[in-house]
């Protein structure tokens, strides 16, 4: 039987402000990523968020940002493999503090904005982050775009890895994503959208932006709950792979 | 045969500020408190503090403050019983994450500057802190001052509890310190600071302000490697209670 | 002729955090006071704000907070007096450039949250509040809550004051306003909200908590516009004033 | 007459923490470039830097840098131009607060660390920062590396430009600095060193990494006081310069 994991960022509220629908989407997903504190959320916000996720039986993740709150961690920065490990390791032993509290075990890590996509294509820092990874909990797991640097990072370093995929991007032929500023880097029909992904799942195949089918593996796709229509998307996406007959379950179920 | 602990705040330097004298303190200490990034610190001073700590074998604690870097944590916050509890979770979450990827166990809690002093004067404030002690692991020792409200809340809830003297600080008759900007708040004279210690750890005793002598627990010391005067009178201190037939044990040894 | 301004917090948000709706109140008020970055707000938002009112017309004016963003400058600091002058000069400074740099003069100064209520009753810390203010531009208006001691700090240093009134709050009988904490604090009612208003304007009077009339001076009235709810109190407020003959003016044409 | 201004960083401390010998340079220099809070210092730093500089009567200049306290502003952040220029206008004017509080004027820009590296390299981004100079006071002098996009960009803009050389440092065939990762990228010898910028100021020649003469223009002259070392090497080659009949004087004096 087919299954994959939905994954979605929560916890990115700060002090005064709000910022997601936290608790409209957690019902929708199988598994959380929770920001640590650098790119957004603040402890009150983490030991909330991590309740939140436990009463819902998903998976908790840490997403560890870079140190860019007025940026919401969205810039690169040229920061070293070390920095990228310490950063890591501090933003992962935070959240894993509220998890504890909570009684719950951290499942993952999926490095948040600029940290992911820099450590996609960077493996130096990818490194550093799976560094974090395994000196802090050999057994968790690292979310990683499908067919980037982290995922080889992860891989090379003897962690546990998922695999995420994007209903809303196109793919190259070499299996990464479309750089947003091309044409065709997004799909905007959500029909073709849900398709794809289903197709990702059942073949483990993608049509590339070139036109060519592409290998592809999609333990987990990622969700967005930052508006209304987001969240229809959400439940569509949701309607359509239990209607294919494709099981929803969090990602230690995964991998 | 009487034993008592040596503690001293470390790790305190950022990015590219460098504060105390880590490397020169450490070997004359048994227990050190990490600062964890709120009021001194960042995860790359954490890391390597907690590695040369050790290395060391003295005893790592985590030394968590308010959320004010510019003000180095020693101003009073207004902030809540239930804020401090997630600040202090996420500060020793951070902490113990470097602990972990060290393969060394976190074996205390003390509060920073303001947030000691407050916590020493305020049950609520105290039973935040120790909320989120208790949460992340019950085997967690909070040093606290002796004779104040952290204590109390601290063996209220069934924590391991080790009890800080300071030498060069006059005492009231209720055990609480002298204000500092009372008149004889501070032991000027290292000779006497150094006599009134060793009484504090073999009679349990020690002469309050008023000159009435008052009961006293000194499992720890409290001293400073924040300059060459500093050292020197730990290492005086050091050979004094030497001496005095008094062993320097880490924290985990003397509750 | 009577007449009175309407000041709002604005400018309020920060990086990728909304808050407030600014542009559904600036055709309300004739004041903004401008967030600076240190409790609220990044230097995009503020230019952005800044060209906002003046397009609109309305006074602008420094909103200066503590260095608490994770509290929203709404928590109590122990900052001393000359630290509030050097945050307050340097909250002015940044938020005067971006006037400069939109051709428009900078009016006012009202400090926020925890600042503005302890400087309203500490008279040192008010000193400093208005020693910055005096120092950057003698010029500028302080707009103190009416009857504290930030408006008489203002008035022994010469500076031009202008006096806050709030609609919703209750007074108690020497002027401040009533503990939020206290029963009675709040004027829940808006009908009587509003003739409050409409008394202090035109007579200088108003019912305390206790049912005596005391004498009350009304600049400004400060309204909120961070949901509809408050949206709609304030044109409520703002026909009630026309329909009684109060125009409404600018701060720098009131004082 | 030859003359020649001497620039160095001030005011780099931050709250409990210090860094640079401020009073042992202000002596030696004719031109101060003071962090303005996003990669260092705090106001009352600030405050106490424009003083004491006022004080010994220097040139004083705004040096805003990138919002990474953590990095000392000395990493790559992919800001957009706007950003770049709402920092600086935010930055210069939070200074400008400052010298208009002890009554000097403001003389230049000299942004700091990534941000002056990243606009040396980058037109668009050198833009955004001439356009909050020119915006906020267009007689401020932007203080550039000679042969680099953001002299271009403030003279296309036309802006007062001050170019700026490094007495430590070799130069490529096109002007621009030899990258320190380059093998031959720093004069390690002081005597050649001081030879050659001796020249530059006499000749308005230098020899390049590959041998040789270029044209170069230099009105100012980089110095640093963050140590013993770097102190007697501005001694010794202010002493050279006045040998060699080349005055000292503050920027506004070149240009």
């Amino acid at each position: 039987m087919y299954k994959v994991d939905l994954n979605s960022d929560l916890g990115e509220s700060f002090g005064r402000y709000t910022l997601g629908m936290d608790e409209k989407i957690i019902p929708l997903i199988s598994s959380a990523n929770v920001a640590c504190g650098f790119h957004a959320s603040d402890p009150v916000v983490m030991e909330e968020t991590v309740s939140r996720a436990k009463a819902a039986g998903i998976s908790i993740g840490a997403h560890p940002g870079y140190p860019d709150l007025m940026g919401f961690g969205r810039r690169n920065m040229d920061v070293t493999s070390g920095e990228a490990k310490a950063y890591t390791l501090y933003q992962i032993g935070a959240l894993d503090g509220m998890c504890r509290a909570n009684g719950v075990k951290l499942s993952h890590v999926k490095p948040h904005g600029a940290l992911y996509n820099m450590a996609s294509g960077d493996y130096e820092l990818a490194r550093g982050i799976c560094q974090a990874v395994r000196e802090f909990d050999k057994d968790l797991i690292v979310l990683a775009l499908s067919g980037g640097e982290l995922a080889r990072a992860a891989k090379d370093m003897g962690l546990r890895t998922a695999l995420e995929v994007f209903a809303d991007r196109a793919y190259e032929e070499d299996g990464s994503l479309v750089n947003r500023r091309k044409a065709g880097a997004m799909i905007h029909d959500e029909e073709l959208a849900i398709k794809r992904v289903v197709r990702m799942i059942k073949e483990k195949k993608v049509t590339s932006v070139t036109g060519r089918d592409i290998d592809i593996q999609a333990d987990s796709v990622c969700v967005h709950g930052d508006g209304e229509k987001a969240l229809a998307f959400v439940e569509k996406i949701r309607k359509a792979l239990l209607e294919e007959g494709i099981g929803i379950s969090p990602l230690g179920e995964i991998v």
